[in-house]
């Protein structure tokens, strides 16, 4: 399973349409739907060790995504694990990011979508060192939050559980921190509740509790989230899904953002508020280091790793 | 300016990044944005005797467009007519579908939208016959109308007046009309007001008024609705641009829906109530073709076209 590190002189490949290629060749249609329309889903997932991290998890909210905008895409799990497997291969990597694309691929000039479809299937790989036990996270700093005026798009427009090519909202999400300098947008639904960052899940503290927002609102269940419900759970830590307000944030005693790629960012500030780090932030980052290093690294494991 | 009709046997050809080539191989790279994210924007045009209608209002609507999403692409409205002039003789076309996307090409790994863009420009166009004076209209019939579940993105979450390759809103409220089997679908707003249909803008007569939902709504501003209002107010036609409901719509005496593809395009029922034609949608699609034909046919013509 152990493979070499790519360097950034090797070539990189990326999987099109069920073939390896260069990078500089991997291209689409400019028909492709997930072009003209950004019709597609995706997945942001994680390799350890030259394993994808929870591949269960990951496939079974790529089928969400893709049923939530009717993609009958008809691959199995198995095909698409395989060319992720295939792209690490090509590309050297056992620590990687992996994005996954499928889009509704080119169909008749129509913007209706045809139930028949010919899929654009998509993998994309670039090194990510480990972060966490006897290693840096991907991250430098614990992040600077900043509350934006864009706002998630409600679930009755496009359904939030969905991981899709539509990302203009986090986009313009990003851009308004350019101004702050900040590291991630907090962005409110239209009800001005707390929803998530443009790229992540938000988590804080509470007196004894960890709080985040419920998947009830607009917000994304994110993998590592369900990752880190799942520790908290088994530590014993008070668990409150619910909807709050920005101030409810700002006034935490400790905050962090989760994604595939930061694991547990601890947040620093919000909307220049001091939050500061705490010990559960740090119990969470340990058990969540213990767990991965135990199911993608330890040669003796016992516990599957793939859920 | 008179060129020959394209035949479905002709090569076709696209414009990408200043360069026409064969349809087969027009791409964009994987890493585009445009295909990653759908950050990009684009037009819909038509060209009738192998001029572009209302390119002036186009190419400012691309600005508005452009300028929402923080696109700064460098490219002059004179460059962009350009190369849809070349992609129009290169395809033999005077009536034809013209397709205007710039994206904010490939940038580094990041989500964050870099202001240096050097932006993915494409052109595609299509045979589209013209309709009105001595031809038929690009649709059969009068149009069948379904009010969907699916609502309009808010304005406070991606800019209502900018047309994005976002575009997974429409597309699943069209995908909803597979049951009723019906040409566009009437989105309602987030407040359930009455805001657009998927492809157009949703005009219809109350009384001795022409009303259509205003631009405070998440609405976009079309170029054939303007061209509509233009008209309406030359002739004397009384205007409401309001909030309505959608029992409004449903009660009118006349409605018709507006695109660049399909000009002013007659509703025939809504859920399946009867609207039926009306003597104010005749007189607006005969002074919409009159216009076209001075404008666009007429060799003597003394009105300047590009507005």
């Amino acid at each position: 399973m152990s493979r070499d590190r790519s360097t950034s002189d090797s070539p990189s490949y990326a999987h099109v349409d069920n073939e390896l290629v260069p990078m500089e060749d991997a291209t689409v249609s400019i028909r492709d739907r997930g072009f003209m329309y950004g019709d597609g889903v995706f997945e942001t997932l994680r390799a350890y060790g030259g394993e994808v991290f929870r591949w269960k998890a990951h496939a079974n909210r790529l089928a969400d995504s893709a049923s939530a905008i009717n993609l009958e895409h008809g691959l199995s799990q198995a095909t698409l694990k395989n060319r992720i497997d295939e792209t690490l291969t090509a590309n050297n990597l056992d620590e990687a990011y992996v994005k996954l694309s499928i889009t509704r691929g080119v169909q008749p000039g129509k913007l209706n979508p045809d139930p028949t479809v010919d899929p654009t299937v998509v993998v994309q790989t670039s090194p990510l060192p480990r972060g966490g036990i006897n290693s840096n996270p991907v991250w430098d700093d614990p992040a600077t939050l900043q509350t934006v005026k864009t706002r998630r798009i409600p679930d009755r427009a496009l359904p939030s559980h969905a991981k899709t090519h539509n990302y203009l909202n986090g986009i313009l999400a990003r851009a308004e921190l350019r101004v702050s300098d900040a590291d991630e947008a907090v962005m409110l639904d239209t009800d001005g509740q707390l929803a998530e960052g443009a790229t992540g899940n938000i988590f804080f503290v509470d007196g004894d509790a960890l709080c985040t927002p419920s998947l009830d609102g607009p917000v994304l269940p994110g993998i590592t989230r369900s990752t880190v419900l799942d520790i908290a759970a088994e530590e014993g830590i008070p668990i409150r899904e619910d909807s709050f307000d920005i101030n409810t944030l700002r006034e935490a005693e400790e905050a962090f953002v989760t994604n595939t790629t930061w694991e547990i960012r601890p947040v620093k500030t919000i909307d220049g508020i001091d939050i500061g780090r705490g010990p559960l932030t740090t119990l969470l980052q340990q058990a969540f280091q213990n767990r991965v290093e135990k199911r993608y690294y330890d040669t003796h494991r016992e516990v599957p790793n793939e859920e």
